[in-house]
């Protein structure tokens, strides 16, 4: 087998020999920050994703409640990498890895590499409660989204025109799995659509009758901020009207609602925001995952064992130099989509690579609602209106995509000047709405209707 | 039973009694006209709609060419009316008329009426042929919408790793039946998107790959528009690289093509958009409908011995006073929709009718692509980019909403100065792509993957 370095060479060269392939799985914020990092490099690659656009995930909750339209939040990954010529991109899905033969699997399809980059992400995990994904979905994909979207939005639809004030009740009523970020962004935002963006336009339904409520097992919203941007972040979410339950373990799921802390919530709309799970990456490389399924990596990002495989983002376990365990967020995901390109060109030139992988703090953020958000910041820390500029600000900033920022930007502007949300679609199903969780549509004649 | 006039009477003497129930079945530009125009009546509106928004149909096939999205050329019907207090919003799907007892069907649950206005609109219709409809989709909802532009989009990623060059071309033939204006407009949208927005962003597949062709069995394209127009029509299709058939009928169609004027095409992506048939309303109501399923109405628009139910727009078949057969366009519905309001609202008060329904002539547009477009107005006839200007203008001055009027706007001026879609997502299906029309994905080594 050739070494790398003599590829390299032999396509300086001649340029129309093959050069080193680099394979990157996964279009997400760490295998999309390798491609644009590898620009220029004497290297082909390919980059291979199972849809055809990179996602900004941490806005992903505001299609959830209508505030963003799907186009305002990915861009199609061709565009992205448009003028990059040492980049094809593939629309696939990888279902193995022969390491052996250096071969990526997509259906019936081989792929060779000479170096291969795994970034496929995580999705939501149940803890071995798999049947509640059928109850309370999760929010990693655009589909996912549009999906809830259409529950939320059919639940308050259903609420209008039921006959029994119970039924409207639990109709009404929303409950958050999780309190990190995404639980704390997902619960604060359904309530300001609850309360603010969707009575105007029913006349059955009240503000007042909708319910939304966060749940978290552990002890605090927020658990991995600092304990006093918890407690800010419980004030706001309680001034939101979101129904706040910590030290609140889930026990038990079914199409009715839910119980949690021994309490049974009767509620139409769960969401989950409680766990994640690493996608198979491990089970492709045959190597043994940690408990939530990442593979261990070394200094370099490499798999023990197969150096030329490497594996970033919310797939890796990456313990740093400094004996920290990388976070699971877009801008760890991206340092080292940085750190593997930079090692890939020092392995392919032949020359010592650039020293083991170190995390960056960047700081973490979290929405509330309008006016209220958390940040914690390397020597900073701040909360209400300063906060959630920040978050605006860095938000727009990070968005791939000049139009998009633009665009959001006004959508952003618009909805806090008005309260209206620009994306009330009920999308996906040909069919007036579809099952709400236990809900029998139509079973009596209603004298309200 | 009251008569209408004690109904209005009773409610005008005690606020609390129910005035006059008229429930309005579609929120199309027919239905949504009717409710509008009874603002202020002394009525109770119920608007039943099996979706949540109003959608602005003439645009629905740049959702489909990925061009606006879908959050863009629709509206929640909530949104709209929200201001109407006499107006209620239901999401349901209408399954009968019971017009003995006056009564709504929708599932397990029936509504009561004293006046019922269907505005059920029309779908595709496949002449006889309904296994077509599998491999031809066509272009009604904003579901069909998301899901052609799927279809559409994954047939570029997928000829992009084709290994066969026969296949490739094929996974780049696009085929629209039909050549009124709907197959004008999509036609040469796909050839805007094949030759101009897209090919940047490949590597394997060029501009001259992709092959577009419009299929219609009539003499010539635009049938209801002026022979004139129609030649600079086809002439300005072939500009644009689409392969105009004229004379040409389908006769067959498979997964992999279709057969038309005894030509055997080999095409990945079909589009039906040659004909429609009305929705159920006939049925419902118990009476023969036309050819096209249509209910013939009377000058009032009201059903031949059901003077209490009314039925305007695509599902129904209006002659007017002249003679002149309603065509089945927006600006016929909203003609239709505010006669039906002026009818209702001289019923109630028991005053003459304002006599029967006249169509005035609103003229016919159709676009073909940049700067190409036909007008034919009354005493006035336009081509090229006069029209091309009249429409956007019109279009974007009709479109529901200040918001989408300035958001579509923008989108269209920045795609006419980037040649950009900013909606080209392929979204709606969790996996890498769906199946397309007779492609088996992934079944060779290729050696340009």
């Amino acid at each position: 087998m050739r070494t790398l370095q003599d590829l390299a060479a032999s396509a300086a060269a001649a340029p129309t020999r093959a050069r080193p392939h680099v394979v990157i799985v996964g279009a997400g914020f760490g295998g999309l920050t390798a491609a644009r990092a590898l620009a220029g490099a004497p290297v082909d690659v390919t980059l291979i994703d199972r849809r055809n656009h990179h996602l900004f995930q941490p806005l992903l909750y505001q299609v959830a409640t209508a505030g963003l339209a799907p186009n305002q939040i990915a861009t199609p990954i061709r565009t992205i990498l448009r003028d990059q010529a040492n980049v094809r991109v593939v629309l696939a899905e990888v279902t193995g890895v022969d390491t052996a033969r250096r071969l990526v699997i997509t259906g019936g399809r081989r792929t060779a590499y000479d170096l291969l980059v795994l970034a496929t992400g995580a999705t939501h995990a149940y803890f071995g409660h798999d049947a509640w994904s059928a109850f309370a979905p999760g929010l990693k994909s655009l589909d996912d989204a549009v999906a809830l979207r259409r529950r939320v939005l059919t639940a308050f639809e259903a609420a209008e025109t039921a006959c029994d004030p119970a039924e409207r009740r639990r109709l009404l009523t929303f409950a958050v799995i999780g309190a990190g970020p995404t639980g704390v962004e997902m619960a604060g935002a359904i309530a300001e659509l609850a309360h603010r963006a969707l009575t105007r336009d029913f006349r059955a339904v009240r503000e007042a009758m909708a319910r939304v409520l966060l749940i978290e097992a552990g002890e605090r919203v927020l658990p991995t901020f600092q304990p006093a941007l918890s407690a800010y972040a419980a004030s706001a979410l309680a001034r939101l009207g979101v129904e706040v339950r910590v030290g609140a373990a889930v026990t038990d799921m079914d199409r009715g609602g839910l119980t949690a802390g021994g309490e049974r919530i009767e509620a139409s709309t769960v969401i989950w925001a409680a766990g994640v799970r690493a996608s198979p990456a491990a089970a492709w490389l045959g190597v043994a995952g940690d408990r939530a399924g990442r593979v261990e990596v070394a200094g370099d990002l490499s798999v023990p064992g197969a150096p030329e495989v490497f594996v970033i983002g919310d797939v890796a376990r990456v313990t740093d130099a400094a004996g920290r365990l990388s976070p699971g967020t877009a801008p760890a995901a991206k340092q080292q989509g940085e750190h593997v390109a930079r090692v890939i060109r020092s392995r392919v030139a032949g020359r010592p690579g650039p020293g083991p992988y170190r995390y960056v703090d960047a700081g973490a953020l979290a929405t509330i609602g309008r006016r209220a958000a958390v940040a914690q910041l390397p020597g900073l820390r701040l909360t209400r209106t300063p906060a959630w500029l920040f978050w605006c600000v860095a938000h727009i900033y990070f968005l791939v995509g000049f139009r998009n920022r633009i665009q959001v930007g006004l959508d952003w502007l618009w909805s806090y000047l008005t309260f209206e949300r620009g994306a009330r679609l009920i999308t996906g199903d040909d069919r007036a709405g579809e099952p709400i969780n236990g809900h029998v549509a139509g079973t009596c004649d209603c004298p309200s209707l």
